[in-house]
């Protein structure tokens, strides 16, 4: 029997939740091969048809899809029920255990949840990357006093990576630092960084695995070499050690795990909840 | 009776997946004014104690909370559901339907969904956020070739953050170009642009919202008098129809909206499936 299967993740909105759910659920099945489909914005039936035909055709192509519905309106949800598939109702199975612990009917118009944007959320996540994009790499230090966070590790440790994503996932303000070489020769922390020990948190990766990422933006050279790299990370690694700081290895975590940890270790809520 | 709840996400790993769910579903439900608390890296008995303290202590001073579990360990799922608080575990109800179509036994190891970083992802997403901060505002044309998308629209009209949300997210390779007065006045497409037109697509806004967001950069220029604003997006817009450039208004969307629309209208996948 195979183990390939297609996952189908239909809503009648941006589908991120039935896609983050599906990623989740279907990692804890070893050895499944999953192919993904997302169709977003199915909000009314003809949309709904061309999604059933879609799964109806897979299935006889081949083993059954996994659909998983984040559908908010009963009608769709029953059709697409129909389809030839394992269909996987996100919210069905809460939805009323909720509304009678609350005490609130639940809404089941289409993309009801998301249909106003938070005007004042978007700013926050607007301003929060246009900081970290002003201070990126070093730039824009006279901004730091109102910083959430400053990331420091040497170049292409994953720290420009870290803090956009923490800008549009948390609304947080985070700038980065890089350590250059004769900075870390100097063997304590650059006179810049000292007034915000507070916020700082260090970025340290495997030499080999910073020496590839090297090769590619400058093949061959001193900077990527394989000597070079291991001395900078060295010295980073001391550097946080000496000084307190806290710190990730960016090497065998995800973008969503090392900053999940900063977050988790300097005590950092979002600011868009 | 108050509709004020303190919503809790409890994971072994980074709590993405529950956030994201417990966002969505609570959001049906409304007047409901829900505090969020996120306890990520709770993959050991002692730090699912101090949880069940801080909701017992919750329960104690109100309302009790609605916890919301992704947990794997089923020691610690049993533990968390002694808590004083309606608690929904998002996996337990899926897993064993999952297990029987797949026919394969689901993992219960803490956190193993996600436990090894894949390196040719996070390479993608690296390669696609530095594509798109090299392509930003107009930079790097010559790199243009190589773009799976180029968003259009004049200046502070949201070009930025959707382009990086798309390079984390979907590892697209996603550049943007304002469209200056100049241009505008002209008429037609600028001729950068022209040899990649399958490859547009056209940002809007509100003109008064634009004007809003325009003033906190230069507050009472003519960059950012309504007069200005109006006659941008009018010249835009104008362009997106003549040129049959499609495109979304971004007043009303969030980034997810924004860019989920875009990936549908143009056809494009996740590279991260």
């Amino acid at each position: 029997m195979s183990d390939r299967r297609t996952v189908v993740c239909v809503s009648d909105h941006t589908g991120l939740t039935a896609a983050t759910f599906a990623h989740s659920l279907v990692a804890r099945f070893d050895g499944l091969e999953a192919t993904y489909l997302l169709r977003p914005f199915v909000d009314n039936q003809a949309k709904l048809d061309a999604v059933v035909a879609e799964v109806d055709a897979l299935a006889a192509a081949g083993l059954r899809p996994i659909v998983f519905s984040t559908l908010t309106d009963a009608a769709l949800w029953q059709r697409l029920r129909e389809a030839n598939a394992l269909v996987l109702g996100l919210f069905e199975h809460f939805v009323d255990t909720l509304a009678e612990e609350l005490h609130i009917e639940p809404s089941h118009a289409v993309g009801v949840a998301h249909s106003i944007r938070d005007t004042s959320l978007y700013q926050l996540r607007l301003d929060a990357l246009d900081f970290s994009l002003t201070t990126d790499d070093g730039l824009g230090i006279r901004h730091y006093g109102s910083a959430d966070l400053i990331v420091i590790g040497v170049s292409r440790a994953g720290k420009t990576p870290a803090c956009v994503y923490m800008s549009m996932q948390y609304g947080i303000r985070a700038a980065n630092y890089p350590l250059t070489m004769d900075e870390l020769s100097g063997g304590s922390l650059p006179e810049s960084l000292q007034p915000y020990r507070p916020v700082l948190f260090g970025l340290t990766i495997d030499p080999v695995r910073l020496h590839q990422i090297r090769q590619k933006r400058r093949p061959d050279s001193d900077y990527s070499s394989i000597a070079r790299c291991t001395q900078e990370i060295g010295l980073a690694e001391r550097l946080f050690r000496q000084e307190g700081i806290p710190n990730v290895d960016t090497t065998t975590h995800s973008i969503e795990e090392i900053t999940s940890t900063i977050m988790e270790v300097k005590g950092l809520s979002s600011r868009l909840d």
